[in-house]
């Protein structure tokens, strides 16, 4: 796929080597790929036109809310390799709530929980799965906390492909696996992190056998940069003044970086927005990083955050994050758990929902809002990561005593105490 | 509402008698009310060239996939009442696995699990709220075993407004009623069934100042039109030799039977599929009624089917369900729990999913063809009417022994064996 010819190239980000054929995991140096493409010799008015034309297509692969974009995410694979299933294409939302929530100005809640497996995952792996199938792979793999595995199997399976999922036992959201599960996925669990997982793909991977499909497969990374190209589309190519995102695994900040700083160089985009990436107090290696100018990441070996897909101890995109950030001169912040899901009832009380590591961003956008970080006459788009059913665990914490659950009669007495209002005789 | 000047009538379906002003429940009679609009007098051509156009649409009220339709569904609406938040535009699967499977020529899964709130109600229950709203209403009410109540308190928390469930307190799905309250609806559990808690409304719903949002609510049976006007225009308004749908409450097939009425007056499809209405053995009282040739329905006391949202024992729909059927030509099936789950399994796999009411669809096409009512040439549309992710009970049952949850550590013999690979040296 690295190919001179059309102008891209597969490079490691930190020893600088060009790929030679396909290496499926990391470089020998120990570094993650990253896909270099011809950016500057692209006519970015035509590419608007281009992406704005396809918005019309309601069938084929140019209706995907990511193959609207093939042209900044991988022209190099051909047509027919390319793997849709309604992916993108999800709402933008303005919503008054959020914004005085937060005391900003404005606030967009770009809504990637609406993807068919219900998680931002979708935009990235739809990339991998059909760079993998290209090269003619059958079994595909990851390590994951769950939202990963549950787009991985249902592509895989979506394609007639076979997918293997390694599992921490503990720790993860019931509903994620069992969709995981669901879609046919072969699934191992074993005791340990996510970032052992990680560890042994990267040793194994290839004496397997297995197409790895975490975010250290540079594919992930261009699909998932359709989902700021599609905010700026909705936002006619303007965006707001902060984008706020979720920071577990770190290649979304990565994703979201490089496609700013693609669209800034094509000119669809006159100025790029502040990157907020907001980590889980009890999972914030990276924020800590950035806190304390360390040159490098110290990996937290417990993490613990009830944003289960946050809780992530040794992000392996790091790297790529704090190029991202220094880029936007972003910011990064920490948030507690009980911030983390205040904003989301928030969020699921405005009719849009989300599940817990989603609602970290808005509540990143207030914690940077009392620090004086963002400023009250600003505006947010905060990216909303995952489906609200896709953590149902959290719901039954949240709202068991939102009601009267006491069963019993059904009586107008008790119907008018409930909402407080009053029968007319 | 019901107004003679453009044409629109609300007419109750038993007595025939014209509503004056808006009666929110039902008939004096205890008939249940029905939209009749001036078809004969609309042109199918502009409305067709319409709906194609308005497909260009990516924002605004016509890109909705229930108002993208709205001459059919409440052009007496104004137009600033309109709800609209992402319904509709739901993917179309031409599934080869699921043909295969019921012995059929082509089977084309039509996903309204995408649905904003993950069901088919939310097409539906967009035009409700909108009916609701434009007349002032605040409390927004539905008695309901889970999607129902999910979408109305997704709509009721969109537009600021409040939302009452009455929720039987046994046998419900708890994805469900966490969803729904985190929306926030007020939840008032109660010892009974669905069918005690439309009767409550039937009775008190007007002494309480609620407007109900059951089906019984004929704006519900308008939006859900929108179903079958979206699977017509996506097959270039061709439609198969069937359409399948489970059967609860049995508005599903009233507004299918409805919708299809409409197109086929308006020559917008040139003949009529057959509907196959599938429900579950252990809540089948329609489907017992039509094999016995009975005159009316006899309520099934105690349903009992691991299809959460089929276990409904007096649908108060029957009678519009059976002009539908009778119409079209139509049949029903009862298929068992057991069925249902195998044919869950293969929509599962195909990378699609759905919960267990959806796949009563696609086991019923199977035993209808294993019956040879339906034929080995013919094609069907099975409606998937919820997620994956709302049933997540079913998925640990089903699926609790695919892979190796026992744990221990990572090891690349463990993962040959999983997958049947080998490990190269």
């Amino acid at each position: 796929m690295a190919n001179e010819a059309n102008g891209v190239q597969i490079y490691c980000t930190d020893c600088g080597t060009v790929m030679q054929g396909w290496k499926e995991t990391i470089c020998r140096c120990g570094g993650t790929w990253d896909v270099r493409r011809p950016i500057a010799s692209m006519d970015g008015e035509r590419l608007r036109r281009l992406f704005d034309e396809r918005l019309g297509q309601r069938s084929g692969v140019y209706a995907s809310g990511v193959w609207r974009y093939r042209e900044l995410i991988a022209p190099e694979l051909p047509e027919e390799a390319l793997v849709y299933r309604g992916e993108g294409n999800t709402g933008l939302y303005d919503s008054t709530a959020a914004a005085q929530y937060a005391g900003v100005r404005r606030i967009w809640l770009k809504a990637q929980s609406e993807n068919p497996s219900g998680s931002f995952k979708d935009n990235g792996m739809v990339a991998a799965v059909s760079h993998g199938r290209s090269l003619g792979n059958k079994w595909f793999a990851c390590s994951s906390t769950g939202n990963t595995s549950a787009s991985l199997a249902m592509y895989a399976a979506w394609c007639g492909l076979q997918s293997l999922v390694l599992a921490p036992a503990k720790g993860i959201s019931p509903a994620k696996i069992s969709q995981t599960s669901a879609y046919g996925a072969r699934i191992l669990a074993f005791d340990g992190t996510y970032d052992d997982g990680i560890r042994f793909l990267r040793q194994s991977a290839e004496k397997l056998g297995l197409y790895v499909c975490n975010s250290l497969n540079p594919y992930r990374i261009e699909g998932q940069k359709s989902i700021v190209y599609e905010l700026a589309q909705q936002l006619d190519w303007s965006l707001p003044d902060w984008i706020a995102i979720p920071g577990g695994a770190l290649s979304h900040v990565s994703a979201l970086g490089k496609g700013l700083e693609e669209l800034f160089a094509l000119g669809l985009i006159g100025r790029l927005p502040r990157i907020a990436l907001i980590q889980a107090e009890g999972a914030s290696p990276f924020h800590r990083m950035v806190q304390s100018g360390a040159a490098s990441l110290t990996p937290e070996p417990k993490p613990n955050t009830r944003a289960s897909a946050l809780n992530i101890g040794n992000p392996p995109s790091w790297r790529k994050a704090l190029k991202a950030l220094q880029m936007t001169n972003g910011v990064t912040a920490a948030v507690s758990d009980e911030q983390i899901m205040a904003a989301k009832r928030i969020i699921d009380r405005s009719g849009i929902g989300c599940e817990p590591a989603s609602a970290a961003t808005l509540a990143g956008v207030l914690k940077l809002r009392t620090e004086g970080i963002i400023d009250g006459d600003e505006t947010a788009a905060c990216i909303l990561t995952g489906n609200l059913l896709k953590d149902i665990d959290a719901l039954h914490e949240l709202y068991e005593n939102a009601g009267d659950a006491s069963g019993g009669t059904l009586n107008v007495e008790r119907v008018a105490e409930l909402c407080s209002v009053q029968a007319s005789p």
